[in-house]
């Protein structure tokens, strides 16, 4: 793993001049909060690009559309927040015009209507020249009940766990998923939750985020994690779960007995998996299935010089 | 010009299932309200290319990135709102890593400070060939004292106005300007504005989307339009002024009554300067100095397919 972007990330929240009553939650986190002079407002951002986080000559661009709203409703979920709207900024390969724009919001309207989260502004913005389609969805979310649940809470006890199954998404599942946003909401009303953050990354990239910023290290059980079916067809499938990117997937710790009562009383076709512990000992490990203990390192997907 | 973009943002505003209740302020204007439990943001997204906003062999990346956050700053300005909080997305190319980011970090604390308008998230992605860099700036803002400025409040008699002079931006100003936050609020409390905008496409294209979305017309008047240094250096100064893109100027309408009382008590380094009157029929015509009247067309730059 590159570690280039976690540390600028780190260096920019140091720089930046921000107080805290304002701003309870403030870089480095998958959305940040706004103190507003009543209630708060949450805010996320995420620029995607043909070539990188689709591929145009394969997606269409109404897929295009979807999964840049679904990655950012991703990040909603992923602070247990309700999403409110979205703002969506483009920019247009030469050729590009009403048509190709028009099949972009198609998609965009499939998520704002099925997460009831409406486009309500934009920018459209042409490359002089031959370069790629990218597109910057940034969203606004209002807390549920409970206050958003951040990266930094994990103790150690705690156990881990993640919806849904995990590997191989870039053969499919990347451009279609379903943001975990009604799963993050009940997730927040049924237990305490102590850190959680969407995996896009990788799961042990994103655990090491999690880890990091919590002051705590983990304990994953190999047998435990559930390997998506896409997953299967790699050449490790556990390596493609543990390692590959954009799964958009729930990962969250929390207290052994409330993770107990959550697994007795989930439902849904979404499935929970508790794969492992949060340890006091930092850094993380891996119990392998024939019991020996492995150094588990980040491994996934970082989007700064990879 | 080329009308795609205004069309497609009517087209886009149309297809957009939003209630006016929870969205007061929708798609086509510089800024989009969201009303929340209690009280209201707004928001505004623009995606700057290099080799279309900025060019990178002759501008540094601080310059970029204080021209990003000021043009933001300029739609905050525009709706006669109060800056509050930023999000930056940026598409690395090859090779531009810590350095780089820290260089673009610095332009854009400059105007974050300067504003009270903290950078409080963001996105790093990179491209994965060699593509240019682009940056996208998110801002959040509140209502000042007034309700938000916009753009089709212009009524028939309204005196036509602008902020600073016009023109030639491109050969400086346009990487350095001043967002007219401070103005704006000041206007604003000062007199009853009609209706509002930062002129970003050129004088003659913004002036036409206040018109075209207040139903009226309007008819300038040539030597009041102040022409700035820069544009003088053109060879036709006047065209400079009424078509050259990215002022970042104020274009407001108001009662004439308010607008004597205006320019009898503004004071400060930016001036303001009557260019012409709101008319009841549409389109807009220009006098001419020697008392001719022609018809005026948007001819500012269309970042769209221009």
């Amino acid at each position: 793993m590159n570690p280039c972007e976690d540390d600028i990330t780190a260096w920019f929240g140091q720089h930046s001049h921000v107080s805290s009553a304002d701003f309870p939650i403030g870089i480095g986190d998958d959305m940040a909060e706004v103190r507003l002079e009543t209630g708060s407002v949450l805010i996320t951002t995420d620029m995607l690009l043909d070539g990188s986080h689709f591929d145009l000559r394969e997606a269409t661009l109404a897929q295009a559309g979807y999964k840049a709203m679904a990655a950012s409703l991703s990040d909603c979920a992923a602070m247990a927040t309700i999403p409110v709207a979205a703002v969506v900024a483009v920019a247009l390969p030469p050729g590009f015009g009403t048509e190709q724009l028009k099949e972009l919001h198609a998609g965009i309207a499939l998520a704002a209507d099925k997460y009831d989260c409406p486009l309500i502004g934009g920018d459209i913005t042409s490359w002089r020249a031959e370069h790629p389609f990218a597109v910057t969805v940034t969203m606004l979310s209002k807390r549920g009940a409970n206050a958003p649940v951040r990266r930094n809470g994990a103790k150690a006890g705690d156990a881990i766990c993640v919806t849904g199954s995990l590997g191989g998404s870039l053969r499919r599942k990347h451009l279609e998923f379903e943001p975990r946003v009604t799963e993050a909401l009940a997730l927040a009303q049924m237990v305490e939750l102590h850190a959680m953050m969407d995996i896009s990354d990788g799961l042990s990239t994103d655990l090491n985020r999690i880890c990091v910023q919590s002051g705590v290290g983990a304990l994953l059980d190999a047998t435990s994690i559930p390997v998506s079916e896409d997953a299967r067809l790699a050449e490790d499938p556990l390596r493609a779960a543990l390692h590959d990117g954009e799964d958009f997937e729930l990962l969250f710790t929390l207290a052994p007995d409330a993770c107990v009562r959550l697994l007795d009383t989930w439902y849904g076709p979404v499935p929970i998996a508790r794969i492992g512990s949060i340890t006091e000992a930092k850094g993380m490990r891996m119990r392998l299935p024939d019991g020996t203990v492995a150094e588990l390192v980040p491994g996934g997907f970082d989007h700064l010089g990879n």
